[in-house]
């Protein structure tokens, strides 16, 4: 069993930090985006590497839990605890130094609590790109995004989180520093413990710093909006596209109909691309080496795309305010979906020829369990789907306290049945440690628990995330 | 302690497996490719995972040892135990299918003992490309490939073996099944379990099964051999055909005039592409999609590269048959030097922008030992390189035993001065179990170890490879 933070506790981590380390307000730290939970705990913000060492020593001595906290932004409550004895919050915010850039090696070197947008500015001031992209680049810190092997929109051309990085600096659950932060593309000495970190969501270790890949920054650029005729046209259109443009493709998400009527109720506006608005639709993003024309390649798309039936309308951005107004239709239905408020959101994945069933089954299953509305949106270019179920009209996510248990069991098991994951990007964090179980192959499962005890045998390292506290 | 085979125990295989699993000859799985070292063990070759995982539950019965055996072409000893107790070899040859093609997907599901070729061919197929590629592609199968982690010439663009797997299933030490066969683009349920089973090197599991990625084909293929004005030019020209030609960039070798030299001393026979050899070339091969001209893009970089002073000669394939003559020559050169017999063979990484220095000081540092020729060649644009020191004229490998430990020592001594790996493609296997406890972070020994433990606590699993025996 852990132990709570207690004053004398507190006053030990004053003795080991400077002041600067502690805040006067918790409340930021302790409370989850979508403001659906409330956490606890002691909030130290450590300077350096060996500062965290230091607070990790002193929790490990103590037996007391350790809940680390970047940017702040994950959707499963892996940096908040709600119960259990009272832990340290570790904030990685001031150590939010870029280390080093080295533009001939395509590589950046940076603490763990460098924001997303910082990592790209650095990239983009030498002529590179760092691809990892997401809504919430503008807080999100890098250690949070390898720890929750983030995805994002480009994941179908570079890759997630993971496949961006090179070494990790970490902190391990006894204090001391593994000093894995490698610039090497090539390092086949011993087990993966790099990817073993990634995505760990901060269970197995504290990341402090991180060494990333950059990537050439395509010449040309060029957006197109489509109105599919199905989701397996889409799928036809994504294979289509691979064939006509190869790896150019850097995005290609899908949205269905049910969230331009949320914006177009609630907000945020944007500019309708479509004369009609069709059932699904699907945004591409291409970036191109010097000598090819986006547009030409796009254009191309869509002709070889109408003759097969594939797409009945489109539009390709003419300029960056179009491309711009194209990217923000498909930014804002987050966040239209958040002021209507569903009833359950899912982030899921499946094998890229199952979704067009998924999608009819998922209506056919949701319809036996009550009426809702369904808007379904994202990465299919990943197989990923953010399958959110919504109320009906004049009604609230508060009226559904009762079904909606039932509702996500049911969109969780079909996702299952059909080979897919009930977290594509997300992550466990505490809100999926039960879907984990059920869903988890046995075996998995018990290499997760013996990987758990083996590397921090205390269970002091984010306790109950990912993984049932034992 | 583990147990020796015994006929007892052989007998019990014979029990659990049809006759064909087991082989009259022996020799050809006990032996390694040079012939440097002979093993041990009755060889058996399941034919289904339940099979394999029938040997396993035996041998975890028994306490016996297991050594997966795949195609048997890796140069680090992993599938060769010279002693301790004798072993079962567990051959995957006959796991010889490919279970299913998705073409939608871009994914391909096969047994563990696929030969890579093969992969290669069904990808071809269905014309899409498996990037893997390696010399020993004709016998080298999926789960050796996967276990060790394989690289090749194509890694700078496709990423090694790692980055094209999908899923995995594997036995487990106590003959349980992980059933991760996955074709998802994107899965965050717990850690990173591939990726650990991947480069585990047999050590944690026996891959019976995989889900590889593949890509697009190139439109356009082309190579250029080019003599660079230094190693240090070498860099600049890969860093400038990134900005000219992007991600295009498939492979980027770099090869000392000494392989030129072996070559026309010992064979095979190549066709030389430059009027004189030049101290150092490199082989640039492109791969770009339709409507870009591959010579008309590797021309736009010579004559860059010639106005910058990067290169001082070069010769662009005007057909396949020419691109095949340069990829002819640098596959050649691991042959010429076996048969020139190296003092001690060096399989390394290093930062990119260290390279020129470390080809600067391993010479130097090489002087101080005796008199030698060094082979310096390999995947520059991965910072990987065949560092191979030979014997001087008139002389053989046997002449240099009491110099090789030496050679070898200072060779990995500064390449670990230098913040690289002494193992960057070929795995650690039991040849290089002592260079990873000397030059392995300790924090990292350590949780090597305790993963280890964790997930095969008899220690039955290819033992004594990556890690000592405990």
């Amino acid at each position: 069993m852990l132990n709570p933070v207690t004053p004398d506790f507190e006053k030990t981590l004053r003795g080991l930090l400077p002041a600067a380390a502690f805040k006067d307000d918790s409340a930021p730290y302790l409370s989850e985006p979508r403001g659906r939970w409330a956490g606890q705990g002691l909030v130290v913000a450590p300077g350096s590497t060996d500062e965290v060492a230091a607070v990790v020593r002193a929790c490990a001595d103590g037996r007391i839990g350790i809940v680390p906290y970047s940017g702040g932004t994950g959707l499963v409550g892996g940096q908040i605890q709600q119960e259990g004895p009272v832990p340290v919050v570790l904030s990685l915010e001031r150590m939010n130094r870029i280390r080093d850039v080295y533009p001939m090696e395509n590589v950046l070197v940076c603490d763990a609590g460098v924001i997303l947008a910082d990592v790209q500015k650095a990239a983009e001031d030498i002529g590179r790109l760092f691809p990892l992209s997401l809504a919430s680049e503008g807080s999100a810190r890098i250690g949070g995004l390898l720890a929750t092997n983030a995805g994002g929109v480009n994941v179908l051309r570079y890759g997630n989180a993971r496949a961006l990085c090179l070494g990790l600096e970490v902190v391990r659950p006894d204090g001391t520093v593994w000093h894995g932060l490698t610039r090497l593309r090539k390092d086949n000495t011993g087990y993966d413990l790099r990817n073993l970190m990634i995505g760990a969501e901060g269970t197995l270790g504290v990341i402090t710093g991180a060494a990333v890949k950059l990537v050439p920054r395509p010449v040309g650029v060029g957006v197109a909006m489509m109105a599919v005729t199905s989701p397996a046209a889409a799928l036809e259109l994504l294979a289509m596209a691979g064939a006509q443009i190869g790896e150019g493709i850097s995005a290609f998400e899908i949205m269905h109909r049910q969230g331009f009527d949320f914006l177009s109720q609630v907000g945020p506006d944007i500019k309708q691309p479509f004369d009609e608005i069709p059932e699904w639709s699907v945004l591409i993003d291409v970036g191109l080496p010097a000598g090819l024309s986006p547009e030409d390649a796009l254009e191309g798309l869509f002709a070889s795309a109408f003759e097969a039936g594939l797409v009945a309308d489109g539009a390709i951005a003419q300029n960056v305010a179009q491309r711009d107004a194209f990217w923000h239709i498909r930014e804002s239905i987050p966040e239209a979906n958040r002021r209507i408020g569903s009833v359950s959101s899912h982030d899921i994945s499946l094998p890229l020829s199952a979704i067009p069933a998924f999608i009819d089954r998922g209506k056919q299953a949701l319809a036996e369990v009550g009426a809702f509305r369904i808007n379904c949106f994202g990465h299919l270019g990943d197989g990923n789907l953010h399958y959110n179920v919504f109320p009906m009209p004049g009604r609230n996510r508060a009226d559904y306290e009762a079904e909606r248990p039932e509702v996500k069991r049911v969109v969780h098991d079909l996702v299952h049945s059909m080979e897919g994951s009930v977290s594509a990007e997300h992550g466990i964090g505490r809100l999926k440690v039960k879907d984990l179980e059920t869903y988890g192959d046995p075996a998995k499962l018990a290499m997760l628990r013996a990987i758990k005890s083996a590397l921090d045998p205390l269970g002091i390292m984010n306790p109950g995330a990912v993984l049932r506290q034992a």
